[in-house]
Formats: structure tokens, sequence, C-alpha cells
């Protein structure tokens, strides 16, 4: 919906190198836009698999691009970036890697051309990996962080601006250790917080996980991430990350000093905590951008066969009402879902009143 | 859509201490079957508040129920069920608090009648309270865990039974001490987790929480719960909690040291942690009460106008396709929204041609 053909355009010839989930999407996007993509990736099979997606044609080597995108593991990252950098004189070279200051003092370290290195690290990511999982919209929407070194040149800023632009993503300009510390916070330890919680159910009989409800499934559902990935960033971001599970493991000491000590001393230390975590919830952003949303939630129970979100969503669509947000949860062991509809404040006695002329047995 | 008024019938009158969620939506279940309820509350607001809905009428006093459901917040439930097993000698008395065995403990204390007291707690709630939040489907295909004392009679128990089963839910037996290390692992343990990484987000910039993505959203969600409630339980499970978040807090520990080791030795416990966190994620039952399913995943394109899930959903209702989970997800500081439809794997490339034919933006 808002990749852009006039950034594409202006782009000209750009190489991917690496062709998993980001590289592949990366190429999917800009080829649709028309924009030559040359592809290479050191496992023939993915190439192969990219390149037949659509992604953009096999790089034949020694074709000038005025855009090069490094987009392998982040181990390896640094190190190819080097090599673009010393093969192509000419080229910007920027990568994709979740982790931004170790990259940028390893290139350094290799002696590279730090005027045409500048690295990006785009905010899109699936559960599934591979060129398979790619999508050419993977971008749209999204914050793509660009993080310039002190060397890098502008008009080199502005190639990688191009791209995030080209494929529908929000361009945000940030230091390399200021990125980092934030995806420690707003990624990495989430991450590792739903780990530690998940690694509890490794060894709980069935009738315990029996008992689970929404709850715990938010909670670990990025706990399925890939083992080998997540090391790789926890590890090249292990500071910023240290720094904040310290932070948390002094809460959490806290906390259970607090539930040992009988009493209201501790009580209340609880209550701090989960007062905290109120607050903390309410500064994430709600949709399009703006401050967290409150909207009304009504639930409509959903009879488990085909046709009835057709039904629903065809009333819902004649009366002109919008739906902000949508969660269908199944019950478990019952063929029957509850469908809980999120509409802006204005909206929820025009949508009670529709749901009633359709039938719907819903309660607010 | 499944709440069953022959067992309802067979309970005849039930009395309803406590007009809070839990407490008021048994009552609308309950009146909405015929049945007879009587409510009490100590907030003569609530009290109106839920009789005005249609949980039931005010208790005059004096009346003879068979089943009494303490409905009251955790820190004062057993004092009273102890009243009320006191105040009707045939009563049947049970509670939903949400931990077990520290009210069995004090009701016993209290020197109260234990062949009449069968502890229950519903596993279902709402991230909003009160009776204005109530529904009288609430706990509608959840689980409704029962759990006996030593003293407990089998007629008494088999009216807890009929209650679970009059509202909708499946009755699961439990001990309480079993019942309180479960919930410690599936609800308690990832409140807390939630709330200590969305108190990391109190003190950092906007630029940071700008970069929240859907997996922060899902680890915090539940970090919005009452501090007052989530006190009153953590406190009344201290000792289940704390065994299971020292566990964690151990894993954390080796993680930690991991990361502050460079190498590969640390890497691995990293990885380690990761892979155990992906094998506790599987054992989470899926949809139905089954084990996980594996569904195959479309990513459509929508733009937030009203119609277009009507549209949408019109289209796949009229191919006969049953979409098993839906996630609607808005792109940051744009008005476009990506929502991802679960089908079997069966009906994917059926879904994929009704998707094309409708003109749909796609991406498997």
């Amino acid at each position: 919906v808002s990749l852009d053909p006039d950034a594409a355009a202006t782009l000209g010839t750009v190489r991917v190198v690496g062709t998993g989930l980001l590289g592949t999407s990366v190429g999917l996007a800009l080829s649709a836009l028309g924009t030559r993509v040359l592809l290479s990736d050191s496992s023939p099979t993915a190439l192969a698999l990219a390149a037949d997606l659509g992604a953009g044609d096999p790089d034949p080597g020694g074709v000038p691009a005025r855009l090069t995108v490094v987009a392998t593991p982040p181990d390896v990252t640094a190190q190819i970036v080097a090599r673009e950098l010393a093969a192509d004189p000419e080229t910007t070279v920027t990568d994709v890697a979740s982790v931004k200051a170790g990259v940028l003092r390893r290139v350094a370290e290799l002696g590279a051309d730090l005027s045409r290195y500048v690295g990006g690290h785009p905010m899109a990511g699936r559960e599934r990996s591979g060129p398979l999982a790619a999508r050419g919209d993977l971008f749209v929407g999204r914050p793509w962080v660009i993080c310039p070194g002190e060397k890098s040149d502008t008009t080199r800023v502005f190639d990688v601006r191009l791209l995030a632009q080209a494929v529908g993503a929000g361009a945000v300009l940030m230091d390399a250790g200021e990125h980092d510390a934030a995806v420690a916070v707003v990624s990495h330890v989430p991450q590792v917080a739903a780990s530690l919680v998940a690694a509890r159910l490794q060894h709980v009989t069935d009738d315990v996980v029996a008992l689970a409800g929404q709850g715990l499934r938010d909670v670990t559902r990025i706990a399925a991430g890939d083992p080998l990935l997540w090391t790789q960033i926890l590890g090249a971001n292990a500071a910023p990350v240290v720094a904040e599970l310290a932070s948390l493991r002094a809460d959490l000491d806290a906390l259970i000093d607090a539930l040992e000590e009988p009493g209201s001393v501790g009580l209340t230390q609880v209550a701090g905590l989960i007062n905290r975590g109120n607050i903390g919830r309410e500064r994430i952003p709600g949709k399009h951008g703006g401050g967290p949303t409150r909207y009304a939630v009504l639930t409509v129970i959903m009879p488990d066969r085909p046709g009835q979100l057709g039904r629903l969503f065809a009333d819902i669509g004649a009366a002109g009402i919008n739906i902000e947000e949508i969660a269908l949860e199944h019950a478990p062991g019952r063929a029957v879902g509850l469908l809980e509809l999120s509409v802006l404040p204005s909206a929820e006695s025009e949508l009670v009143e529709t749901l009633a002329r359709g039938g719907w047995q819903v309660v607010s």
C-alpha cells in the first residue's frame, strides 16, 4: 500500500547479500517497484528460492550498485560489510543486523571505508525465517532505524533513507549506542522474559498446562523464537541487555524478599511493582503511533463454522462502523469462539444496536 | 451457548456473596437460566448495579439456599465462607478465590463446618473488574477448578460441579496445594514477568517506546492488571510463587553470567535457555483443548476504513473456509492494518485463491 516507486527509481541497482527473511523481503519489495536487484547468498538453495520468488536476479559479480544491503546472520555482518565496501568502490553499504554498535566497531577495526557505511535496523520480523517467509510488504509502516557513524557521508545516509522509504518503512535516525540500549528494553529483555516464563512449563504435568489462559499465551508467544538467531542477538548486545537484566533482577529480588516478608511491608512492595508495571505498560504507543487509546470492547459468541465471521462483519460494515482491534479466542475443549471487537467509545452504542439487530449473542 | 438449564434447575436457590466481576457473572448466568439468585455485597452501589443488570435479587436474609458462592476479594474470603457456613446450616459453600490452600486452612482455623465447604476457582477473568464488566457467558468453556478438602462431603462436591456445569464451565478436580502450585506457574509468574518487563518502560524516552513492536505488547499486556487484586493474589500464594520465582531467578542469574562470559561457553548457555523456552511454549494446549495446532498463516493488507473486514469475511464465508485464528495488527503511524488469518493447512490453497479472486493484497 505504501511502497514508494519514486524512491525505488532514484535508488537504481541494489545489491542484496543474504537472502533470508529480511534480504528476500527487501528484494521482493524493490523488484516489485521495478528496481534491479542483484542477489547473493552462501547457500545456493536459499539464493535459488529467493530468485524464484521474484526477489531479484543472482548477482553475476562486478556490476556496480548504488546501494548494497547486507542481510546475513549478525555474527558475520561486519565482515561481509567490509568485504562489500572493498569490492565495489562506489557503493553505499548498509546492513539489517538488530544490534548496531558492535558492527560499526568491527567494521572500523577491519579498516573499511567508514564514509560509505551506514548501519540500519528494520524493526520487522516474523516468527518464521528464511526466504519462504519473506514478504514484499514486511516493512510497510514499520520503523527502520538508521545509525550513521561519525564518519558516514550525508549522501550515504540519504541512500539508506531512500531504501526505507521505497519499502514503505518510517526512517528513524539514532546513534548506534542509543539504538542498542533501546532494543535491549523493547525487544531483547521481553524475549528473555518470555523464555524464562516458558522454560518453567517444561517439566510440569499436563494437568497444569491445561489451566493455561490467554495471559500465559501472550507472555510466552515470542518464546517460540529461533534459538540460534536469538543467541547471536543477545550475544551481540550483551552489555546493554545485561544492564537491563540486572535492573530487572533487582526488582525480582525485591519482590521475592517482599513475598517472603509477612505483613503489610511486603505487600506494599508487591503493589509497588505491579503499579510500576501499569505505568510502564501505559507508555506503549497505541494504534497509528499515537498515545495508548482506550477502546470500548464488546464480546460476541461465535459458532465455529464457516460464514459466521462473514455474516458478522457484513453487518458491521453495512452500519459503517470501523473496528479498531479484533481478538478471536477459542474456548478450550469446545467448538465455539469468543470474538472481542474494539471500537472507539463514540461508536460503541451503534455497534451494540447493530449486533442486536443481527441477532448476535453479545455482552458488553 | 452452553449454559446448562438442567444443572441450574437442579441447583435451586443460590446465594451469591460479593457482586464484583465473578459474583455478578455467576448471577447473570444462573438468573438467565431461571435459577433464583440472592445477591449481597458490602457496597450498596455494587449490589444495586448487579441486581439492575439482572444478576438476581438483593438477599432479604434468612432464605435457605442449596449453594452459597462467596465471590469477595481474596483477603476476606475465608472469613465470609465461615460466616455463611454458620448462617445457613444446610447450605453448601464454595468460593472463587484464585488461591486455595490458604482459604481452606483459615476456614478450618475458624472452626467452621468443613464438610459443607468445597473451594473453587473459575479460570476466567478480564482486564476490567466490577459488576459492569460481568458477563453471563464469562465461564463458558473455561476450566473451573474444584478443590475439595479432606472433610468435604461428596454431595457438597457435586453441588459445586452442578454450578460449574450450569454456567458452561469444565469442572477440574484438584488438590488445593496442587492447584496453588499450578496457578503459580501458569498465571502468577507470567503476571510478575509482565510487570517486571513493563516496569522497565517507566523511565525510557518516547523515542525508545516508539520502537515497541508486537512482541513487547504481547509480553506486557497483562501488566495492566489491578495492583490491589494482584497484591492480594501474590500475597495469598506467596510460597508457591516464591518457589517458582527462585527457579526463574536461577535461570536469570545463569543467563546474566553467560552474557558476561565472552566466547562459546556463554553462548551455549544462552542458546540453552531460548531452547528450553521453545520446548515449554510448545506444551501450551491449542484451540479446542487439543495439542498445539500448526496453522497456515496468510497476511492481508487492510485499508483502515469501514466495510473492509465485512467484504473480506463475506468472500471467505462464501468460499466455505473456516478461519481458526485472527490477528489484526496496525502499522504504527499509518492508517493501514495487517490482518493475519490462520487456517488449517488443508484450507490454505483455497484461501489463497479466494483472496486473489477478491483482489486482496496478500502474501503467504
